[in-house]
Parts: C-alpha cells; structure tokens; sequence
C-alpha cells in the first residue's frame, strides 16, 4: 500500500535543529507526515549530515548570490525538485533566504517559516538578541505561512518563553529552540490534517475540542 | 507609628479595574503599598466612586484640551498634588493622556503605566483588537515604567495570555485584565520593597530567588 502521508520537503541553510525535530517525528509511521528531501544553500550545513543518517534525499542547490533574497533561477530549480516529488508541503528551518518569486506562486498557503520571537515583535536576523536587549520578559516563537513579507505572514502556532534576568543570548535561544521544536512538529502535523484554515490574518485550528481525545 | 509604605498615586480617565485591584491589594497593612489619591481627567470616570467607596481622596483636573497629550499646565496641577502629598509613586490606570512635561521630569523611574499587550507588539490605542486582527495566538501585557516613548519605556512585568479561535476582542479583553490586574499588583509590590533594579532597557527584580519563600 502506498504511503498517503503528507509529503514535506524541508529548506535549511546551517544546523538544522528544527529539521532534525520534524524529521525525528516523522519516523513514527503514525504521523501524519514524512520528510521526502531536504534542500539547502549551503553544501557544508550540518543538516546534511542529519539527512544522511535518516535515508533523506538531499540536494544542495549553488546559489549565485551570496546572501539576502533567493535568485530567481535558484528558486526555480527548488521549485523543480519539490514539484518533481509531489511535495505537500515546505518547511523552511533555518533557511536564511528571502524567497519572494516562484517558490510562493507554486506553493502559496503550503510553505511554513519558524521564528525565534513572538513575531510581529522582532522581525529579522537577530530575534533573540533583540528581544534581550528591549528588555522582554516574556518572549518565545512563531510559526506562520510565508508571503512576500519578511516574517509577516499568517501565524499558525505561538508558544511564550519568560525571559530571566539572568538570560543571556545563548541561553534564551535554547529555551525558544525547544518550543520551536514541539509547536513546528505541531504545526506541520495540523497541516497534515487538513486542520489549517486561513481566513484572512487569523489561522483558525479545525477540530480542535476533540482530537486528542483519540 | 506613621505609615511608612510607599505612597502611590493613581491616574485614571475611566472604568478604573487596574485602580480597583491596586486599591485593593493596598487595603491589606502588609502590602508595602498604600493609594494616597486618585487623579482624573474624567469627571464621569467611575474610578471617582471607588476611590470615594474606598476613602481615597480624589481630584478631577480639568484638561483644556480634549485628546492626547497632557497640557503642561494641567501636567503642573498634577505634579503639585502629587508633591505636597510626598507620593512616591505614579500608577496610570488606564490613563488616556500622553505625559511629555514636567510630570516626567519630576517623577523620573518612578511612574509606571500598563498596555494589554506584550509590547513592543501592538503600541497605540486599540493593542487587543490590533492582536486579534493580526492573528496572533499569544498575546499578552506589560507593565513599563513611562519615559517620553509612547509605550516604549523599559518593560518591568509581562504575562502571555493565549488568544483562542473563538476569541473576540472583548473575551481576549476579560483574559488581559485578568493578568493585567495581577501584575499590576506584583509590580507595585516589588516598586515599594525597592526590587526594581533598572540597567538600560532591562529591568531585574532584585532578591527574586528567596523573596517568596519568607
């Protein structure tokens, strides 16, 4: 019998700690996804390593500029290889590419982004440091659909995090990594249910009185 | 003996609930508060019946202008209530007037004000219904000690509130204002056992390990 399960391609740029979380997931043949490749611009990002060890397709794509938005052509060969494999949906974990060209068009409303703040509070590069240095005392993470916004698209799942006042950079960044982790797996699991509705900015979670109680 | 707890003033333009749970808390003698007086700009705000039910003296300053900012001489009217009361600190409750003047200069680090949202995220008038129309699933409060930034002085408490698909603006109202209620309370406390320790943006509550076990 074929595996119906939501396929999902995953997009990382260096460690890969949220793809290791949502891979991780996927090996239990009960959830509801699986991870079929991992795409990344960086032929040295430890998340291969990862794929390897999980019998994951990878594929390193050369990328002709070396930072910010993602070249067209680039996009195209993404767009490509997720097409080719009957890709459901794409997870972006730790890609540090603005996508804004074909990727979107072809997968709108199917492309998920992971954040280390409670956006819309600390967009961009350096969530964690920002959010330190403002002062939050309770700061945390947000997965959201990605659009041609940077880190401004609809928010599917938040999870809060207090920040001490002893934290600094590295430790606030480990407790936001471990929520990031459990809601993204959670996230990529109402996906895979069918569970996602967008209306407008607000994603409401279908079903949401009755389905653990299986 | 004389009282010698710290002496708080409350300004606010209406309902008043964040008064009622300081007024409140006060009323015990081991709370290391007491409320000298309510000021308001609002003849009509019910906040005047509490503070009268409670027997806090009150004074409605009549404002010559009819939004935003706080003319400096109104400002002035205020300083000089709170100064001849020896008030040592200044708890806006909901109140609807920018400070920019003298009140500020004389009560430098020492007036605090609370937003019913997780700031920075959703500054300005109307923060629940701006978190509800953005999509956000977690939102929140703050109470900030107020500089010349609309909302952007340094953060003292926050409380993550979880925004639900159900949620309109006012059931999302009713769980901030529990919160609110809370940490307003708390921030007070700490205020007046001389806790708050402010190092630039951040603020660190001094004592936090062994505080609560006494």
């Amino acid at each position: 019998m074929p595996d119906q399960r939501c396929r999902v391609a995953v997009l990382a740029s260096g460690r890969g700690s949220n793809f290791k979380a949502i891979a991780g997931a996927c090996r239990d043949e009960n959830f509801p996804a699986r991870v079929i490749c991992l795409i990344t611009d960086n032929p040295a990002a430890p998340a291969l390593e990862l794929a390897a060890d999980d019998g994951i397709e990878s594929f390193t794509v050369p990328v002709t500029e070396k930072k910010g938005r993602l070249p067209e052509a680039d996009e195209l060969k993404i767009v490509d290889i997720c097409e080719k494999r009957g890709v459901d949906l794409i997870v972006l974990a730790g890609f540090m590419r603005i996508l804004k060209g074909p990727l979107l068009d072809r997968f709108e409303g199917r492309i998920m982004n992971i954040h280390p703040t409670l956006l819309p509070s600390f967009k961009g590069l350096h969530g964690v440091r920002q959010a330190l240095e403002y002062g939050a005392k309770v700061s945390g993470c947000t997965v959201h659909f990605v659009d041609r916004t940077v880190d401004g698209g609809a928010i599917i799942l938040q999870a809060a995090v207090p920040v001490d006042d002893d934290d600094d950079e590295n430790s606030l960044l480990q407790k936001v990594n471990k929520e990031e982790h459990r809601i993204y797996v959670e996230a990529v699991e109402l996906f895979a249910t069918g569970r996602l509705l967008q209306e407008g900015r607000r994603v409401r979670i279908l079903g949401n009185d009755f389905s653990r109680k299986g």
